[in-house]
């Protein structure tokens, strides 16, 4: 068996390796893993990945969890062009520093904007106080504003003048907040003209084909299934402070 | 000016950057940055990190934010030895994945136990609800069991029968609670067996020289400064919910 890709393109990261593998012709069996319907509970899942998330990959008996080393793992194995994990120490050294960086930052605050603002209220039926809403959306703008200026600055991407794997993982979760129609890029040109960079560098095509699902969530009818909702609601909670 | 590394070693992250410079004679000159002193404020530090956080680096010209990515430059650019991060494409996406995956996982809960048990009731005079706490206890709780059950397993270190980064990384963040007085391996025997491992890669000597500040902060007094209190409350709030 060749290699496995476990995603959800409901998912940030699982976008971002879907982008990498497509856009770099990898060949790989797309296992879909829908978590809206609790398809990660299963058993058969957690032989894949015991943490219970996507993405997940499986390359013959060797099974690996996280986006970010799944990212690295196939750029390495598939001799990817070097622009996205560049060799030079410097600038591998700026990839690695904003995949650190995103996981406690913009990760965090893309997911609950998407979810405070769409999700929660119109998927799941709970409302969420307009305070919670404003403090995330406030966090989420000072993400924004340190994705500026402490890693784009006047660079055509993020970590310098080609793109890297920090790009796909930084746009594919911009794209949460996007789906649940928040204008981010509106007030801003020079993340605008970068997201404009990426979409291009990757394709138009692709890029269309990974976001598909999730801009169209917002036309997803409100979940009925009540043993669904509780356990969702109940996975879910940490969104919610 | 050579390599400059700026550390507190009240800091989980700063102890792994500190333990593997020192363990592979690499050559720096540390800068202390007291975060409880609020010294990571000033205008002088924002020019190395302008996310004003520890660890950070400065080589010549070039600065670097976020232990990952500081811990993988100083181990290409010093060509330590191979098993700190491993060139076998499958050992190195076993570090990338624990690396990728604690930052939303042991740091958090890790960081919450010390502040909540000690550090908020005895150094800030702010007491912490009992449900609170235990709520991140059992949180921790959870983590140590994945860390035991997804990366440990049966191995002698976390990514396979070598030390590498993964191991620096989790050392010096469980150290975190067990400076509050949490007996995390007491009912952890294979975790336990682990520790001893890695204190005994790393050397009792630097092990307990990295420690030493965060293993006497039980016995700091109480912070007096009402401006600083202020300020260190407002930017800890996040460990509060
Ligand atoms: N740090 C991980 C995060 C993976 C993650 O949180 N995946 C989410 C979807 S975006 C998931 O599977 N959630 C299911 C759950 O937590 O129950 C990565 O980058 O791969
Ligand atoms: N992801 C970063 C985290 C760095 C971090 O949060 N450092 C803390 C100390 S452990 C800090 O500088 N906090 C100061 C602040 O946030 O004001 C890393 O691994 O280096």
């Amino acid at each position: 068996m060749g290699l496995e890709l476990y995603l959800d393109l409901m998912s940030q990261p699982c976008r971002a390796v879907y982008i990498f593998a497509k856009k770099n012709d990898i060949p790989f069996q797309l296992r879909t893993i829908e978590l809206l319907k609790g398809q990660h509970y299963t058993d058969d899942f957690a032989q894949v990945n015991p943490l219970r998330k996507v993405p997940a990959l499986k390359d013959g008996d060797f099974n690996l969890a996280e986006s970010v080393a799944i990212l690295l793992y196939l750029s390495r194995k598939y001799k990817a062009p070097d622009h996205w994990y560049p060799q030079d120490l410097q600038a591998r050294a700026r990839v690695d520093e904003y995949l650190s960086w995103q996981h406690t930052a913009l990760r965090n605050c893309c997911t609950r904007a998407m979810w405070q603002k769409m999700m929660f209220p119109k998927y799941l039926g709970h409302s969420v106080p307009p305070e919670m809403l404003a403090a995330t959306l406030a966090e989420l703008d000072r993400c924004l504003q340190m994705l500026e200026d402490k890693f784009l600055r006047d660079q055509a991407y993020l970590t310098g003048s080609c793109i890297s794997v920090a790009d796909l993982v930084a746009i594919t979760e911009l794209m949460h907040p996007v789906s649940a129609g928040c204008k981010i890029f509106e007030s801003r040109p020079k993340l605008e003209a970068w997201r404009q960079r990426v979409e291009a560098a990757v394709g138009e095509k692709l890029f269309q084909e990974a976001h598909a699902v999730v801009l169209k969530a917002k036309d997803m009818p409100p979940l009925m299934d009540p043993t669904l909702k509780k356990n969702l609601m109940l996975s879910l909670q940490y969104l919610l402070h």
